[in-house]
């Protein structure tokens, strides 16, 4: 089953590069934005059919290579 | 209200870094995933308190700016 994670920098972390996505966005007329943060993105494919199991293997995955828990967090979804 | 932006490549679109990633899980152990691929992940916090239009405007910054749209699909998730 597909289990996604998404990561992002934790609140207190400067994001320079969404604050430079929310300056082009405003230099394009997008006037009404407050703050814009990128984030990672996930899709991972697991050989495993019990979600719960699915989603623990991924949560270790973020821990060990894909999340940096001291400046970022991570959230797993369900996508199938 | 804050609304996220999720960027993924399309299913034909190769994607190496997803590549190098599973390549990685699976030297550290983690031997049953399928596949991997990497997205963008944008949180959005728009002045806009009616939800549809708040996502018709991260819309339009998708097609305008955030997304690529000849190898990338995007998917609009309302978070508050």
């Amino acid at each position: 089953m597909k289990v996604s994670a998404i990561i992002t920098l934790k609140k207190d972390v400067l994001d320079p590069q969404g604050k430079v996505i929310h300056q082009a966005l405003d230099g394009m007329g997008f006037e009404n934005i407050s703050e814009i943060r990128q984030g990672k993105y996930f899709e991972i494919d697991v050989n495993e059919n019990d979600p719960n199991k699915a989603k623990a293997v991924v949560e270790e995955m973020c821990k060990k290579l894909l999340a940096n828990l001291v400046i970022e967090n991570f959230k797993i979804i369900e996508t199938q």
